[in-house]
């Protein structure tokens, strides 16, 4: 391993990319854009995972799992979807020594596959809601790709609903893109501004999309999560009706949501510092990381007996421990590594600390040390997990309140972007406008958030009378 | 859904596609071979995994995730391996609308690209081991396919480890056949024999392969698991050295193991009978059903009422309970329908069992029904669960005993095989004497198992002198 990572104030793309490498969180496959995931970033996926699975378990979904080959005439069923994912499919030509008949796509999203199927096992309103997720890799072939951010083949999660209303549908929508909220917020501790997408962001196929958006640490945006409401356009492109409670024909009603491992590189950038990777306890692989200090072959054992103590107590309260006694690495290079990895809690203890019966605790958020009694650790560190979630949570938010700016003109606009900001703003423009903006700026409307304020305004840019804000930004 | 299954004895195979589609595990995928995997049997899947995936942890593994995407290049490099696999492969020719420069093949195992990142990863011994397992899913074009047992595409995990001397890779080969070994036994309730492939058998790039091999209520094998001692062959193909504690450059030493979705087929066939599928409660999604009868609204309600009771006194219990109290179906359809899908206990209420302080309780291994008086009812379940577990381990393994036939001679062996037993029998032949035996019979060495007879013998198909017995069958 290496010296710690390049400076954020020096190329935050840089440090970026070192952090993800040398914290072990990924590595570059051997195809352009693709990823490995190493044990320590997929550890933390596992933890994101976990947290939302049980989330939408717990909202009433069950998961399923759907063929990644997507026949070529499937893709083409509807107009906008295909439009927009099929350039950037990889495609499967031979299979088993021969050329197949027809090309397989690599599933980019899996609308048309799952539509595909809904319609065997969709008749009647009795056979609705259907309220499934699954959890799987897809493929889209991108041109220029980031570590986490955009790769060739990554994993997320998929949801695909089916429902006898417009309203139902709706609700749907509703609801996972505000766990999404949760999964972001409460998890992740990355504050997310949540509303819709303009028609020029949305997903290729859905009559609208919602969507999670988060600032990065270089005050650029990240859109975290979607979830899209499709209206009857699948079920249309794949024929798929029910008998209503009228007993009516009608098309059926779809939504779709997803999060990916997107999520980890949005990890590292909504807390990362100069040092690596900040974790929030409740995405941590191990939240106190426990070095022992010595140098004498007798005091190891005797540190060692009282860590090993101290580190099962933790453990009785849930609290995720790696003891490391590696003797191949001096205790400084350990420090490094596990503040670049981003580990809450670091616990050392010498033959002195030992004598005098208290341990050495540093946050890796705040770098504060401090001394605790033995007896003390653990219902001391008990504490201070959530209030380390809390202050990672309220440090972001701090961070982004003070960097989206209100303007009321395009001049403002550009100076406050120019700046790196979010910009706030009343907004009245349509695609072409957007367009406009982004040509001469970059940003775009990242999201036209649920809260608004009661009143009404005037577009900083069109002029014309504004019902809305929008939050604009330059983004990933 | 349908009227029940064909009968095992009318038509194996046929019974158990009926029991995979109409037990609603899963369907057809529309590329041929492939398959949807349908919520109920996704959620036996995530049992296993989550089964197995705790035994990695304890073991010492870390998950990771690899891309799917394998160079020509790379596959070509192991000779055993291309010869093996590349002629099953899907291979992706275009990509973002291009023809690619190299056609990449879809990962059918992932020994090749994973020894491409361990070069990059390992460099002295202080680096070894490394313990890795991946969760993915896979591709292997086959001819003939059947739900779960050969799909196309299927979901599978696969560790692979590297270590710095063939002792430690053996034991790890050892260690990982015995979990496997605990996890079809213990949380499958499906009895294997445990041991050595023949190289006739093995995977193709391993030095040899352990499995465990299981029978079928059809009597034949299926392998259900296996773990591959694969010497220095990968680490020579990608030049994966190492510094050894005496400063000397060595190869690094390789196993690699895994289970896929194929269990969820042999737990289909090794307790399932003419009424469908009998789950061990561990695997079972819900454990219980439970079932209210009533025709007034009145009854409904009060009836309801106690159920919720009793559900929720059992989930307190960690007894997975499903309440059906769908009115679109009659309690008959239900009963079968759940009887299909091998839910361990249905449970029943009617206004005179309310009235009574009673429920009907009906296992669906034994078919056998008793009154419970509510209060007893937690109690009672709680205990029986365990009881369930091993009642069909040892119904499965009282039939295999009974169906494993020791001959002396190749006409006896003939007659047991045609009989449709396996046959155990002392064994010195080599890869020759195998194929013709396959041929005449269609058997083949299932496992050389681990425990042996004290006592030497004579080989009943060559004569000669025999240390070791061997299992024969025919697989799937």
């Amino acid at each position: 391993m290496s010296k710690g990572v390049t400076k954020q104030s020096e190329d935050y793309a840089k440090w970026y990319t070192d952090v993800v490498l040398k914290g072990e969180l990924a590595d570059y496959g051997p195809v352009k854009g693709t990823m490995i995931i190493r044990p320590y970033g997929y550890a933390i996926w596992e933890s994101i995972r976990e947290a939302a699975d049980k989330m939408f378990k717990e909202t009433g979904h069950v998961n399923a799992y759907f063929p990644m080959f997507i026949p070529e005439s499937f893709m083409t069923k509807e107009a906008e979807h295909v439009e927009g994912f099929a350039p950037e499919c990889a495609v499967v030509t031979h299979g088993g020594g021969k050329k197949l008949e027809e090309p397989l796509y690599v599933r980019p999203t899996s609308e048309t596959i799952i539509w595909s199927a809904y319609k065997k096992w969709i008749n009647s309103y009795r056979d609705l809601p259907i309220l499934i997720n699954q959890w799987a890799n897809v493929v889209r072939w991108e041109m220029r790709t980031r570590l986490f951010l955009r790769t060739t083949e990554f994993l997320w999660q998929e949801g695909h609903t089916a429902h006898a209303s417009a309203a139902e549908a709706e609700e749907e929508t509703r609801k996972m893109i505000e766990v999404y909220r949760k999964l972001a917020e409460e998890h992740l501790a990355i504050p997310v501004y949540v509303g819709q997408k303009t028609d020029a962001e949305k997903f290729a196929g859905a009559v609208h999309t919602y969507c999670i958006e988060a600032m990065m640490g270089d005050k650029r945006a990240l859109q975290a999560g979607t979830s899209h409401y499709l209206g009857q356009n699948f079920a249309k492109a794949f024929d798929v009706k029910f008998l209503n409670k009228n007993n009516e024909l009608e098309y059926v009603y779809a939504t779709s949501w997803g999060v990916s491992t997107r999520l980890v590189g949005g990890l590292v950038m909504a807390h990362g510092d100069d040092k690596g990777l900040i974790l929030p306890p409740k995405v941590a692989p191990y939240q106190v990381v426990i070095i022992p200090i010595y140098k004498k072959e007798e005091d190891r054992s005797a540190i060692l007996e009282k860590l090993s103590q101290i580190a099962s107590d933790l453990e009785s309260k849930n609290i995720r421990v790696k003891i490391d006694d590696n003797t191949q690495q001096s205790p400084g290079w350990k420090f490094n590594q596990y503040e670049m990895q981003g580990v809450p809690v670091r616990m050392e203890m010498g033959p002195k600390d030992l004598e005098k019966g208290h341990v050495v605790i540093v946050r890796r958020d705040t770098g504060k040390k401090e001394f605790l009694q033995t007896d003390a650790i653990t219902n001391t560190l008990v504490e201070l997990m959530p209030v380390m979630q809390k202050d990672l949570f309220d440090r972001a938010l701090a961070f982004r309140e003070a960097h989206t700016k209100t303007v009321n003109n395009y001049s403002e606009f550009k100076e406050m972007i120019d700046e790196g900001n979010f910009v706030k703003a009343y907004w009245a423009g349509d695609d072409r406008h957007e367009e406009e903006i982004q040509k001469e700026t970059k940003a775009t409307v990242r999201v036209i958030p649920f809260e608004q304020p009661q009143a009404k305004g005037t577009c900083f840019y069109t002029g014309k009378p504004a019902d809305k804000i929008a939050i604009f930004g330059k983004s990933y």
